[in-house]
C-alpha cells in the first residue's frame, strides 16, 4: 500500500486537521463530531447557505470548495463513504444565515437518503433547504435514465456558479435554479488507469494490467463502458469529447467551459497533453472555451487517470462562474 | 507505462502547446525552437527581468511560475533534460527590459554549463545577467559541501520572492540579493515511494518494492540516503524535519513558511496528514508557520513521495513573499 499514513481509521480526522492548521483563515471544523467543515469568515447575515458532504478522498472535493464565493459548509464522511445525517444536519446549521439552505451534491444513494434525513432534522428548526442534485457522469446511466446518472466533477462548476449566485444575493429559491441550471449544463466522462487504494481495506480497489485502462469508471471505481489497451492521449481526448458531446449539443457561437481533471496520480503535463486536443476541437466546431480549467480539482485519492466536463455557459451562468471566489484551491480575483 | 501521451518525442511540445492554449493571458511561447515561455503581458520597461529553465516533468517547475510578481520566462528541455544555451538566451532576450536579468534556477550540471554559456551569449548584446542557483536538498551533500547540493522546490520560494522583489523596483544587485537570502534560507527534502516514467524511456526509471519508500532521493530519482520499510506518517514527518532542522536552525520566534510538495501521486489527504505533524512540531518549538503551501509546487510527474521545503523568514522575504503574484498555479492576492 503506497499510502503515507498512520492510522487508516484516522485518516480522515487527521487529513481534517492538517487541512484547518494550514488554512485557519478559510477553514475551521464545526459540529460535535468534528466532521463538519465551515468557513472561518461566515457569509453575510441574510446570504442563503450552500452545503455539500460526500465521503473523503477527493480533495478538492468536497471540502477544499468550502469559501468565499463557494460552499459555506461541508459535511465529511470516511473515504468513499456517506456522513452521517447528523454530520450533515451539523453542516446545514452553520451554514444558516437566515435565509435558508441549498444541499447541492452528487447523486450516490446514502448521500441522498442522509440529506434528506439531514433536512427533516433541521426542518424542525425552522431552516428551510432545499436540493440540487449532480448526475453529470454521462457513462453510468444512458441518456433516457438520466436521473441515475453518478454526480462527478460537474460539481465543481456548480459550487461555483451557486457560490456566487448566493453571494451576489439572490434568494433560496434563486440560488436554487442557478445550481439546478448548472447541474443541467454539465457533462462529464471519466477514464481510469489505475485504482486506488482505500486505506482501511488497505489493498487497490480493483485490479487492472499494466497496459489496460477502463472508460467510464466512476470516482469510486465503479464499472466503466470497456476495458482495453491503453490508448494514445489523442484517441482517449477524442472518444471522451465524443461521449460527451453525444449528450449535450456544443456547436458554433456556444460558450462552454471545459475541466480536465486529474484523477490523481496523471500529472499536469498529461492533462495539457490532452487539453490541447480538445481546446482544438471545440474551437473548430465554433465553439468559445471561456475559463478552462486543467488540474486536480475532484480526485480519487492516487488513481491514474482523468475525466473531462463540459459546462454549457449562458450569459448568467458565464458571469457567476467568473465571479471572485476564495479557498484554498480555487481562487478567482 | 500508465501515462496519457501521444508521441513520447513531442510530450513535452504538446504539454506546452496545451498550457498556453489553456492559459494564453499568462504564458506565450517564444523563441525560434518554442521552448522558452514569456509572460504574455511584459513587465514594465526598467523592472528586472528574472529566468529560470531545466527540464520538463516538473509541473508548475520551472514554466508554470512564469507570471506577474514570479518569473518573466523560463527555458524548457525535454523530461529530465537541460534545454540548450540557445534556448535559455531565447528567455533571457525576453525577459530583458533594460534593467538587466536574474538567471535562477536549480543545482544541476547541464543546467549550469548552458546558462553560463547563455550568459555569454546575451552579453554581446548588452543584457546583463546575474545568477543565483539553488542548491536546497540536505540529503544531496553534507553541510561541508552545500554548494555540490541539488536544487530542488526551494526555487519556488526564490521565484515567488525574488519576483516580489523585482516588481518593487529593485535593480538587478538588489532583485539578486534577495534571491540568494532565499536560497540560503530554505533547505529541503524528499522521500520517494515510487518512482515515475520518463516518456522516452517507457519505463519507471528505478525499481522499488511495493512495501518499501527511499528516503532522501531527487527529484529525478538521484539516490537517496536509505531505503526501507515504508513507514508512518508520522513517523516520515519528523525524520524529514530532523533531517532540515539539523541543518538550519528554527526556534523560539523564529518565522518560517514550510512547504509540504507532493512529488506527483501522493494525494493532498496525506500531505494534510504530514503537514498537521510538522506544524504541530514547529509550533512546540516556538516558531510561526506562515503562509504554509501545501500542495502539487514541484513534482516529478506521476511519482509517489514528497517533500519538505523550509524557508526561514526575516521581515523582507516575508513582505515579498506575501505579495500579490499571479500564475496559472499560483495566486496570492
Amino acid at each position: 500500500m503506497k499510502k503515507i499514513l498512520n492510522d487508516p481509521e484516522a485518516y480522515v480526522d487527521e487529513t481534517l486537521a492538517g487541512l484547518c492548521a494550514a488554512h485557519p483563515e478559510t477553514y475551521r471544523l464545526v459540529g460535535e463530531e468534528g466532521r463538519a467543515v465551515a468557513r472561518t469568515t461566515p457569509g453575510r447575515d441574510g446570504k442563503v447557505g450552500i452545503v455539500s458532504g460526500g465521503g473523503s478522498g477527493h480533495l478538492p472535493v468536497f471540502t477544499g470548495y468550502v469559501g468565499a464565493g463557494l460552499l459555506d459548509a461541508c459535511a465529511i464522511g470516511d473515504v468513499f463513504a456517506s456522513p452521517t445525517s447528523e454530520q450533515m444536519a451539523d453542516a446545514i446549521r452553520v451554514a444558516d444565515r437566515g435565509a435558508g439552505v441549498l444541499r447541492l451534491y452528487g447523486n450516490y444513494g446514502g448521500d441522498v437518503m442522509n440529506f434528506d434525513m439531514a433536512g427533516d432534522l433541521v426542518e424542525i428548526e425552522d431552516i428551510e433547504t432545499t436540493t440540487v442534485l449532480l448526475a453529470d457522469d454521462v457513462a453510468s446511466a444512458p441518456p433516457e435514465e438520466a436521473e441515475k446518472r453518478r454526480g462527478v466533477a460537474g460539481m465543481v462548476y456548480a459550487f461555483k456558479i451557486a457560490g456566487a449566485a448566493a453571494e451576489a444575493g439572490l434568494d433560496l429559491a434563486g440560488v436554487t435554479r442557478v445550481a439546478q441550471k448548472t447541474a443541467d449544463a454539465c457533462r462529464s466522462v471519466g477514464a481510469a488507469l489505475s485504482s486506488c487504494t482505500v486505506p482501511q481495506a488497505g489493498k487497490p480497489t480493483f485490479e487492472i494490467g499494466e497496459d489496460e485502462m477502463e472508460m467510464g469508471m466512476g470516482i469510486h471505481g465503479e464499472p466503466g463502458v470497456w476495458r482495453d489497451t491503453l490508448r494514445p492521449a489523442d484517441a482517449i481526448a477524442e472518444e471522451m469529447l465524443d461521449r460527451l458531446l453525444a449528450d449535450i449539443e456544443i456547436g458554433g457561437g456556444d460558450r462552454v467551459s471545459v475541466l480536465v481533471n486529474s484523477l490523481g496520480a496523471t500529472p499536469h503535463e498529461e492533462l495539457y497533453i490532452l487539453y490541447r486536443n480538445v481546446h482544438a476541437r471545440l474551437k473548430a466546431a465554433g465553439a468559445e472555451v471561456v475559463m478552462p480549467l486543467v488540474g486536480r480539482y475532484a480526485t480519487s485519492m492516487e488513481m491514474t487517470g482523468v475525466s473531462f466536463t463540459l459546462c454549457k455557459l449562458d450569459a448568467e451562468l458565464e458571469g457567476y462562474l467568473k465571479a471572485p471566489c476564495d479557498c484554498a484551491f480555487w481562487i478567482v480575483k
